[in-house]
């Protein structure tokens, strides 16, 4: 999508040296918008650890770079499946919630694999294992907002055409995504389709990524936007101001359950409380066959308290952060909930949207079961 | 309560200056502790509406030294009863959602009422009557601690003195109630009792005032908590680890419905779908008989979007204000939702507690409805 005058991917190869991965250093927007060059396992970790690179398909494509690098870091010395297996192992462990991380660690593991294969071959493999899940994300992505498109344009037929008010938390956008992103697919498709929308961006606390992200992305694309706290969406919904939610997921189970960015459940209750549609968007690389019960089975990462205790912002030209709470406060900082199934209206995928319910996430994607 | 070494109120007159009120400057803290003083009905107007003082009955104890003021300030050209009612409609605009403000104000102005005193005399009424206001809301808050106190002590109980967790929303406490708080004065008081407590402090996006005063509050006297930010809530529910939640209220109507700081709505709901109990700490000031419907007839304050894009904090040894959003972000900013009685688990008043239903809000307060 757009950044000033130019169209981005969130992560590409760098055309002229394709030992370096490039990305969009997500910690620094909206204040400044830098390119930041990543050329090994580490920089790969490091860029996923500190959410330089966040957003679940993005984590997927960036750790799938990472193995690619794993391929370039062996020395003849080294066993190439035990070094491999170590770097998917490490870079697995960065963050525990979403699922497209070990998917698609596993996805480039497998196809590395096989018979005996020079290491050329494998790194060769490798590489293009990782752009082609770059590719595919992208491709699920206008999938998304294909079928997505659809909700918005039967609120805005039924609104005879007033803009339609969308709300989303966090950051499920371009830059989570590759491209177009999940939540936002179908919102950039309607607003390219001349479809009046207006989103409700949620700040997203602790880090912020709706305030930071969402709003500068939907900015730089022209999508008129209001940010509100987090604390609004239900008040909102109250008053008749809020015809979806749209929001994205790092990992959904079999039956439908949504691990979503710590608040989505909140919003999910206040939009049933209202007889909102709530809807999830997500390319099937985040659902998780092997598990139903998402409040059960799906580890919530912990982050730092000081994500919580410290915010960051821009003030007298740079970028400072600032405690926002006495000296000695100790602060919890959970990354994520579970929405329950029961909560959600239907899921996006791009395969088209079903039920979030274990018979129609099993009947839209019977491939991917056994 | 205990600020530093030494006990304080959140507002008082003067000892040796009867025309002044000092009040802590709640916009500095938990930053700095600074006493500042108030000297007119302009000083108390600006107080009210920069928020050096807020919360619903802190406001109305304000305001009732508004009106004193304002009979200091009748010169003798001044007709008496026009200046003052100025005055009382001057103060009573400054903040639409808290009903404390305007029954205090009307409290004040009818006890200057009446015969034709002298101006002397009027003006030691005015004085004598926000001073009253001041000790029944004092004396309200401990009562309320009193009737609160029961349910924490039946849940210690049932968890064989584990620690008993409470969130909270915003600051219901003693800074925002001259003395012990409301929601905050059950916790005080089993605290005091050797119970074992521990709250959940909800940040309070836009201003904070979860991180920057009850945390604090908490702290200066003791209390364990933990702060967290405002989406966390109902992840800390999902996993067992609320056993109550219990906030304050800016106006509740006659059937029960509760205007609460933005946000409030959503942990009710959250609470409600854990089956976690939901109650409001409140005086009955803060009763609004005159209504039914919160979500119609509760006007919702909308302030300033720069709290929403904006926000405070302590770097490099100064306060400092950071900017958290692209430069030409629109935001929205609501300061209060509506908490539908159907959720709400028990009101905690001064008399007791009751049902958040009409019959036995009527039943409870009989006496203060025609």
């Amino acid at each position: 999508m757009k950044a000033g005058d130019k169209y981005y991917h969130s992560i590409w190869l760098d055309d002229d040296d394709p030992s370096v991965v490039k990305v969009i250093d997500q910690q620094k927007l909206p204040f400044l918008f830098e390119i930041k060059e990543l050329r090994s396992v580490e920089d790969i970790f490091n860029a996923i650890d500190d959410m330089t690179v966040r957003g679940a398909p993005l984590i997927g494509a960036a750790a799938a770079f990472g193995v690619y690098f794993a391929t370039l870091e062996i020395n003849p010395a080294t066993n190439i499946h035990d070094h491999l297996s170590n770097a998917a192992r490490y870079l697995v462990s960065c963050r525990p919630t979403a699922v497209n991380l070990s998917w698609a660690v596993d996805y480039v593991m497998k196809k590395t694999n096989g018979e005996h294969h020079s290491l050329s071959t494998i790194q060769d493999k490798a590489r293009k294992a990782a752009l082609e899940i770059c590719d595919k994300e992208v491709d699920n992505c206008m999938q998304i907002g294909n079928h997505g498109l659809k909700l918005i344009e039967e609120i805005s037929t039924r609104k005879e055409g007033e803009p339609v008010n969308i709300l989303t938390h966090c950051n499920a956008g371009w830059l989570a995504c590759i491209d177009y992103g999940t939540a936002t697919a179908p919102i950039y498709m309607a607003h390219e389709k001349g479809i009046k929308v207006h989103v409700w961006v949620d700040e997203t606390r602790p880090r912020n990524q709706g305030a930071k992200l969402t709003a500068w992305e939907l900015g730089q694309n022209n999508v008129p936007y209001t940010l509100v706290a987090d604390n609004t969406g239900g008040l909102l919904m109250q008053k008749g101001l809020v015809d979806m939610v749209l929001v994205g997921s790092d990992r959904t189970t079999r039956r439908g359950d949504v691990a979503n960015k710590i608040g989505t459940y909140l919003k999910a209750l206040a939009a049933r409380d209202n007889k909102i549609p709530f809807y999830v968007a997500l390319p099937s690389t985040s659902i998780d066959f092997s598990i139903r019960d998402g409040l059960k089975e799906i580890p919530v990462e912990e982050r730092n308290q000081d994500e919580v205790t410290h915010m960051t912002g821009m003030a007298r030209g740079e970028i400072q952060t600032v405690r926002i709470c006495p000296e000695d406060t100790r602060a919890s900082n959970y990354g994520f909930d579970i929405t329950p199934a029961r909560l959600v209206s239907g899921l996006i995928t791009e395969k088209g949207i079903c039920k979030a319910s274990e018979k129609d996430i099993k009947e839209m994607f019977s491939d991917k079961l056994k």
